[in-house]
């Protein structure tokens, strides 16, 4: 990565790639509002960072550099001068601000009643954003695969959840799962979620971000912190910086039991924090896959620094068609929605008062 | 999963079907040359085996099962009595066959020049069939991501392949990385790759699957074999069983260092081999990420069974744009080629002594 | 495991040996409070459940067994009524009961001065218990391994660390890394600390359980909770059950950088609560590797239920010899320990009123 | 790490030495009979490595170093000038030499009848050294602990497994799992075992060392290759160089069945060569947990260079009191051997023919 200097003039520039590309390799220019930034693609070993710094207009050479520059919170103060962490607003909430924000609702679309008692239920617990999946990601293709599997019941699944959104005042959210299925959810849904096994479906994520709406990106089971970003940036690099991201877990490790689906990696929040400037929710209901552990994960989620949650509700978990022992009830919602706000409260409470420094967090 | 009589009639089967319908259930239909097997899509629990059994053309029920069968082994002789290994032709190579196949060519298609070179050098070296990528699936947005990121260049990258392989007599292959690539490389390519980034991509399998071309499937490098025939299964169940499977490595455990960019799991050889029909090569040029275990890891994995190799070449690794330190020259392939050709002849003798099972394996 | 009724005779427990003998098992007698349940040692293939439900004082037989029972909260009830958790008193001090308990002090006991100067600070900033590493488990035999690395120095620095703690009024902590440590520890140390590298010695275990002082073992960080559970039980089954779990981050999953030395698994606090009645700490130090997650971390783990924290301290980071960049001073643990205990009130208040089971947890 | 000139006297080892205690650091000083080498312990930022160059006698200063340097073959080079592969030595048994060394017998001893029968037949079958458990290292405290777990009996079985060997003219190998075993055993065996689970052991490790026998030490199933090194450094360090390594299978990744009980990692083995001096074996057995794949990874295992197996025998498998599924008989074993051998003299051919580098490996 080559850091121009603030004056530094078009000449320059075009000075800096026209010596890189003499090399053999390939640039990307980044120009922001203070100053530009000049990335090389391909083997860097090929030229010196001693003869680049030499070049009119060169303020610095960073040769080890980062797979994702344009969500990095330390790039982002040094092409524009912003350090704020950035709010993702659907409608009118606002992902990432001063409250947290709970996404609920059924894992699938199962019926038009289905869905509006669940919306309905949820809303009175306070949840702020209403989910149901109707492309469902499942490992085993014999598994049930949401309504979308039929092409006229996707629109009819979507229709609907629209519908109850629209009723109960909240903005939806659902799962595109191939790139043939983003035209048509985003006529529909407010949000574009992206599920742990489509992270590193790099055209899916490109095609969502073309639709300019917020995107949910959820941490694949196997990905590193590193990975997880490095793919957020596909969708910034395609112009889109509204992101939101989701620690659902991470494959357990060793031999044996571990009781739980996934490992919930809840040091992810700090550190995704510190990395970038994009707000990253929890959702526990996949993390722990059985439900006696939600409302325990929920709280200690929020207090680890979430920005919210996306929880699974159903009135009735053993009729579920996937996910049964994972749903909690809307009742059960309410509670944790009381709780986790009250925490959040002390949260912000105690970051006020050591809002100097004094603190090590 | 309802194993029907072999005399079962249609009325038989739909009787079962209507029965688990009223539980609220969906039902999968697969009609054998032998017999019928009917699956049940959702929670099994609902539904009663003892019940099941009592329906007229019932022969046995099962309620756990396996995410794959289509592809499994065992069930290809319940349905249809075949028990054989398949082959999997392109043109008049046969993958899965008495030889082993070798796939060369640059990891990256960068130039006409460079891929007609290494065309020439592979097929000496005894390469049967040629690849070069087009669309790569990096980590990094801001790494190269092949000619194909420029639609005009991908056309004409995919065209000197075709030109290349008909110069040379070999097949071609290439990656897919999205469902917008299918229409365009199906004109082209004579196998569909699917790279491990995509391994979990489904709706990529279900695309790729439809164009009837044999699909090369590499295993996603955090997938257990469990996960890998799932997704494989995708392919089948979209009416294609033309399905190559590459094992490239997984992710090392541990903390500190590996040496090698992935682990090479060779178990997987024959562990595949017992589980499904379907041929399983080896990638070591990924799996190790460094030229100098590529000749000794390629040996090993012919011994272990594979049914072939996939092998990235490059006659100046220096100057490739993407992964140079693991390729190889077409001089060491071929004699790569001689050596792994030598062993599997040694395997050929061992297997056809042992033939009537005195030995473990 | 055969569970005997509650009036089985003497006569019945030897019938049933000898039948299970018979077959070339072993068998392991387990006389509880209330009924004996007896273990098969080896393959119980060999034998069957209906047939030994038939012998004379069998209550039932369940084959499919946990490896750890002796500190299985369900085995628990069954053998002797109890369900309450366990208690740890270590002096005044009781971990697992109703109030966090707070262990600090330096990574290493470097000298006479530094401990007395952390050992003062600690206190002042309301730690129970002083922790300081004289055998020091390291990766590399090139590193420090602590003063316990010379004979003399070992008991010298054992010395300071018991002065220290009576001094201000704390009890002490400190590793055993070998068998031949556990008599020297044993004389000073009121608890014995068994670190990650070494839990799965079984003869460390069995050891340290046989000086009837209680021990602290950490979860290995590839270990699942499973095999954590099964060694804690190899202390269980020499006789002691003042045992104390610490959870301090397992290996990070995938490809990349993860920005942590480990990552914290928070829902093993729930989880191990529910399997076993022993109290689980956590370690966020070592989880984090880096100071600046430990605050949040150290609050998120309260609120998943932790019974209480183990933190390095250092009045100078950069001058510690072991660990330096995940120190905290004693100023910031007094804020944290504050903050924590405010946090657990909440959770306090939140538990009675949820208590009649209303809510999911 | 200082590396002094060759002409270094005592006198500019003393100032170096002098120079970094004064920063507060600890050295380690290695004299080969090159030169000498000087290590820092410690935190070596607080030192810099333009002063200590300006040293008298100092020859370069590297450092990022390793965690082993005395297995390490580039460091040999520099100390000793010696590069070759080492040849541990048992009896007129020789590891790492020219021919594959095989190491064969049941899981654990069960009694005299029994072991003294699959002496006789692993003999027969072309075994060179006979390995047989006397202190077993399970998960489960409940599981069968070998004849160890009572004194007496430990004796006894250690007689017999030295009777045996005499008898049948081979070295004998067992397991120590604590630092208690270690006296008695090695009045008994000719190579101290060290198992999967108790590689992170260091106290172990110190003890097994100063026994100066031979010590075989396997992987543990979640290090990575550095640790495992790092661990086998310990033994070094402890002056015993007759370091036997093993590598017997890493926990599989990702979530569902992987169908093996562990991956096998045969890219080990190229790489623990090219990093140190020391032979490395492969034990198919545990790496795969059933007894159909053992033959293929044996044979896949010699071919990627391996310096012998570890296979468990039994002549009733349905009978052994540990690990029944993986055993093969005498019978199997004598016709992998066969092949196994056959496949070396293939591969000692093919590096003659390709000794003067002409080969990528």
């Amino acid at each position: 990565m080559i850091i121009m200097r603030k004056g530094a003039t078009e000449d320059d520039i075009a000075g800096v790639v026209t010596d890189i590309k003499s090399h053999g390799l390939g640039v990307d220019v980044s120009k922001g509002e203070i100053r530009t930034v000049i990335g090389i693609i391909g083997d860097e070993t090929r030229i010196s960072a001693t003869h680049l710094e030499t070049l009119p207009g060169v303020k610095e050479v960073r040769l080890v550099e980062t797979p994702y520059k344009l969500i990095n919170r330390e790039y982002s103060a040094l092409f524009d001068g912003k350090t704020e962490s950035r709010v993702v607003k659907v409608g009118k909430i606002r992902i990432g601000g001063d409250q947290p924000v709970y996404i609920a609702g059924p894992c699938a679309i199962e019926g038009k009643q289905q869905l509006m008692q669940i919306a309905a239920e949820v809303k009175g617990a306070g949840a702020h954003i209403l989910r149901g999946g109707v492309f469902k990601p499942r490992t085993s293709v014999h598994s049930f695969q949401g309504l979308g599997s039929n092409p006229d019941e996707a629109r009819q699944a979507l229709e609907w959840l629209k519908e109850a959104g629209e009723k109960y005042n909240m903005p939806v959210i659902t799962e595109i799962r191939g790139e043939s299925h983003v035209e048509l959810v985003s006529e529909y849904a407010d949000i574009l979620q992206i599920g742990s096994r489509n992270m590193y479906d790099q055209d899916l994520l490109i095609a969502a971000a073309k639709t300019r709406k917020p995107v949910l990106l959820k941490r694949h089971f196997g990905a590193s912190i590193e990975e997880f970003l490095s793919f957020a940036e596909y969708i910034a690099a395609s112009g889109n910086k509204n992101i939101i991201l989701c620690e659902r877990g991470i494959v357990p490790v060793g031999k044996g039991k571990s009781y739980t689906r996934y490992t919930l990696d809840l040091q992810a929040i700090p550190v995704v924090q510190k990395e970038t400037y994009l707000p990253i929710l929890v959702d526990p209901s996949h993390a722990a896959g059985r439900r006696d552990l939600i409302m325990t994960m929920s709280m200690a989620s929020i207090v680890a620094g979430a920005s919210g949650l996306e929880i699974e509700v159903h009135y009735n978990a053993k009729e579920a068609k996937c996910d049964g022992q994972q749903m909690i009830t809307a009742k059960e919602l309410a509670k944790l929605i009381e709780q986790c706000n009250l925490l959040h409260q002390n949260l912000l409470l105690f970051r006020k008062e050591n809002r100097a420094g004094e603190c090590i967090n």
